[in-house]
């Protein structure tokens, strides 16, 4: 069997920790190469000691990469160190797929208001695919640079696409009360994830401004076709993996539960990933997998649609999207090494 | 110094415990007998072991009450068997602070439909006053029957009072989205609150029909003036104490930031337990204490106003409130005996 | 390929739900059936809702068991239970790997001095081999009923078999202090596993009278050829899965570290699921996979070897173990289907 | 009343928040000057925001200290620094409570080995008192400098006092496992302390160099008149606060159960913050309060004393332990300000 070469640049954060977990069990992927510009020299199991005997990957610089032939490179990179790898190895050696937050959004401007910093190549912007298979299957099949979605807005999109489609929400009052675990904010530690800080703690953060918010509003525009603008407020769980949006809308007309059901069955029926369920889900029902629960009520009193979405940050939100996204480019079945189920408890 | 005679009814439970820890403390109290039907005859401490020598209170049954001369009963017992004893000892021989919700509906039939049973003395609700001081100051220090607030309830009217006095929210709008630590639920053993199904999980609950939610509805219509009704979802978190609300409404008129603040702060000005705050809240900033704290933001892309509110459940959602109601009613400066600092971390 | 036709008896527990989990993805296994008497007619899914859409087995009573041809049946039992089923089915119609302490012990008086009740099919513990394969690989292969080991004794017996073996340990001074999460505990609600007295907190427990204890000097002494007692001393830990057991011995000779890690590393060397490691590992070093690391150390102050062991109390210490057995016993690969990697964080 | 000048020096980290947390509240006590080297002309609540509006102390340079005439300075820096300090200002114009590890060892060569730097100011080493209430009260009297015990010393030393004391211990034999919660580390970020590495983990650290080692022994060999080393294993528990100490000892002679605690009793009866507790404790049981918790039992089959005491490691262990020396000094009742009920759950 031919397999898929793949490198993996960046490889101290969890995003790149996952990424060697998924692809190193993945049946069509062989990893040729993983860098790491803080520890080359090392092997993977140095960083990562849980790892040691099972995964002893030798680092590498990105500056050896070139001298391994890959069909494929996923970004485990910061956002901004990200597109500036776009800029030097372009798209003409191998595909990429960038974990970052670089080439997500489609204007530059945008990118600069929230991002704070000049993109350094807008011109790829328009080549590069939004990764969210559930919506843009087609052209990820045909992309050379996928912009892996971000994890919140893995966990909006994802249950208010079908809605949308439908044109049965009143677009002006979508608000997003999304609580994340603390893999989302990365491994580099910090006083507001050092552990005394979180623990038995709970907290809003990001108000009005998380970078997340243009990401969603610029998808949700596009499945509309109208300009939507959202209410997104991000809460830090004292949990490792899993976000749990709670989202609230109007119906635009008349609607009953059964019918926003069907409406969600009727368009993820075939895809492997989203489950619609009928009972309330929790962040654990997803862990270490790459499923989204989705689950929703109508509420008559008040005339409110109340969709909950549970996804595991780092699979589905990250480094799971990833392989899946990998899959269609290649024509593997979308699921292809992803079936791990989830553990609980 | 004349001592208030206390009697406290229930032990077991988490709000028994707290106004124990609390009441003992107390400089004006005298706990006259703590009662406990399951362990009567036992000591306290035999239930609470970490208060072995410190708290040995022997437990009596509510059957020799009146043996006791109490000025004031808290009742610290799950709905349903709070109205029994009030009908039973009636508002003669004391006052009584009730911590469960059978005297927080001022209608039985809200009562029936949300309790699921029949209200056994609906002639004391019309007595019963809602112990919620930043709100009915007046009205506690003439009470006999405290309806003491439940712990979202408290959560949720607090940073809403000014903004509904002043008349600044659209009052269709008001969405709550609520997350509360597992002493929420109470010290009974429960599949949901096993250790293993909450630790470093995350979920919502109790959708569309918490109890909690009429109990909102209700007093932000009597401060409105108006029929009001709100989306109240709570979720459960991997904590012990402490809920934060994130509660989004929409202005009815034009407003900003600076307004909103102000108008927070001119209601709160005086009031000792309730600090309008200009950094996100988290949960742990209030732990242990009586505390509320409240953030608010306005959102001028979405025109949308956020408040955020902790507070300890068990504290000012409850048994803390409850000694705050107290002082009230016995003429003592408002915060006695309930200054302490919150413990962080 | 011929498929192993597998029961599963009991499917509420910890131990159940996880010998589904590993055995629904195992290459070799079909699931025949799994019973439930308190769930028959219902689906798996319906008691572990995360399993909804992707492992909706129906459940069955043990009653239905003959109809179904399996080879080999794992009892996820409680003790005392799963004696009555061995007794009842005998070992003709199929092997049988019981999780529970009911075959562990040789010795019918030690079960009732320690488990307190009669052991109702004495005539079996002779036919039952112990299942840890690290010490008897042999008799394994060949058993008709396998008594699974305890998740401490597990954790506390691979460290020691080969410095045991190789006689330089005092036998009078084995001290294990052990650390365990609470899915040990069972799925079973109790107080002492209610999550707010878990949360945040730590405690010993079941102090000179835990059952493992005289499972680890039974084997202990096996190997030893020699009596052997130890202090057992279990504490319940604030995490989901995973033991840590901190071991401390005397040397009965002359010793160093590095002679003490090549005994054990020769001893390991062709063990799949024992890893000597040479940094402190922590229990998620290995959470959702059945390997067991082991760090030793030698304190020349005190003369002191200290031992670390962790593992998944669910799956090495368990579940996994049981398919660990099941392979042997079937001549496959002893690490079939139990590949899985750790997932960390 | 006259009050007791009280200077803090350091506020950022743990043992500072919480010297000001109880010297705030402490009836004796007037806080004079905070300083803080990084924030200083900023607020003690800008730091610690939970007290924005109830203690909003100005924080300063240490240059600013002798602007103000303070009685006793609490020194809540780092080891290394605070040597610094006492050399610079010297005994005379004030009493110091020093609560790192400068102090506590009595020969600076051992200091030298185990911090891994010179003594700057070896002189000071004999006049200072370990400031452990239960053994060294009248020094503590008259002391000028209080070298206050590291965390794990105070919760191994204490349970140990009264059997070396009546010397029924073997003290060859004295193995001490401890768990710490979270904070013990410190308040400065470290990979080891973020928020996904210790949440739903467990570990061993410091093996065989725990600097609290030569503590605990200095000190057992002081009381026993005997040179004493124990084998020390630390371990880092997903917990915000608390210690629990497992200490495993031979007797020296023919004893029992009774026996053993009859000791315990008798040395503790009149000390106000040690209890001799029947049931196993846990760490929440002292959880905000300055109590240490103590449970021995005696195992007959393996003629070992096992013996458990819990301390918060930020009251006992650190702040409180300071308050109740600076009591102590100005001849206070030992408890005075320290009489907090623990917070459970």
């Amino acid at each position: 069997m031919h397999k898929i070469k793949v490198g993996i640049i960046g490889a101290t954060g969890y995003t790149g920790l996952e990424l060697v977990r998924i692809l190193s069990s993945h049946p069509n992927v062989s990893i040729e190469i993983i860098t790491s510009e803080s520890y080359k020299g090392k092997k993977f199991s140095d960083i990562h000691n849980h790892f040691k005997g099972l995964l002893d990957y030798k680092l590498y610089s990105i500056d050896n990469l070139l001298d391994f032939n890959i069909d494929i490179a996923f970004l485990a990179l910061p956002h901004g160190v990200s597109m500036e790898f776009v800029k030097k190895f372009g798209l003409d050696k191998f595909g990429i797929i960038d974990l970052s937050g670089d080439f997500r959004l489609q204007n530059s401007q945008i990118y600069y208001n929230w991002y704070k910093q000049e993109h350094i190549c807008p011109e790829y912007l328009s080549k590069a695919v939004y990764g969210l298979p559930e919506l843009f299957f087609d052209n990820i099949k045909n992309a050379r640079l996928i912009a892996n979605p971000g994890c919140y807005p893995t966990s909006c999109i994802l249950p208010l696409i079908p809605l949308l489609k439908e044109k049965i929400i009143d677009m002006r009052t979508i608000i997003i009360d999304s609580k994340s675990g603390v893999t989302g904010a990365g491994a580099k530690v910090k006083e507001s994830t050092h552990f005394p800080t979180v623990n038995d703690n709970f907290s809003a953060y990001g108000l009005l401004n998380h970078r997340h918010t243009p990401e969603i509003e610029q998808y949700l525009s596009l499945i509309a076709n109208s300009d939507i603008e959202i209410s997104f407020t991000p809460h830090l769980l004292p949990v490792n993996r899993g976000i749990l949006s709670t989202i609230y809308v109007k119906p635009s007309k008349k609607t009953n539960q059964q019918n926003i059901i069907r409406i969600l069955e009727d368009y993820y029926s075939k895809k492997p990933f989203v489950n619609i369920v009928n009972s309330i889900p929790s962040v654990k029902d997803v862990r270490g997998s790459n499923y989204c629960n989705i689950f929703a009520t109508f509420d008559n009193r008040t005339n409110l649609i109340i969709l909950i979405s549970v996804i595991d940050n780092l699979v589905k939100g990250a480094s799971g999207q990833a392989a899946q996204n990998m899959n269609i480019m290649f024509d593997l079945e979308e699921s292809t090494g992803l079936s791990n189920l989830p553990i609980v408890p």
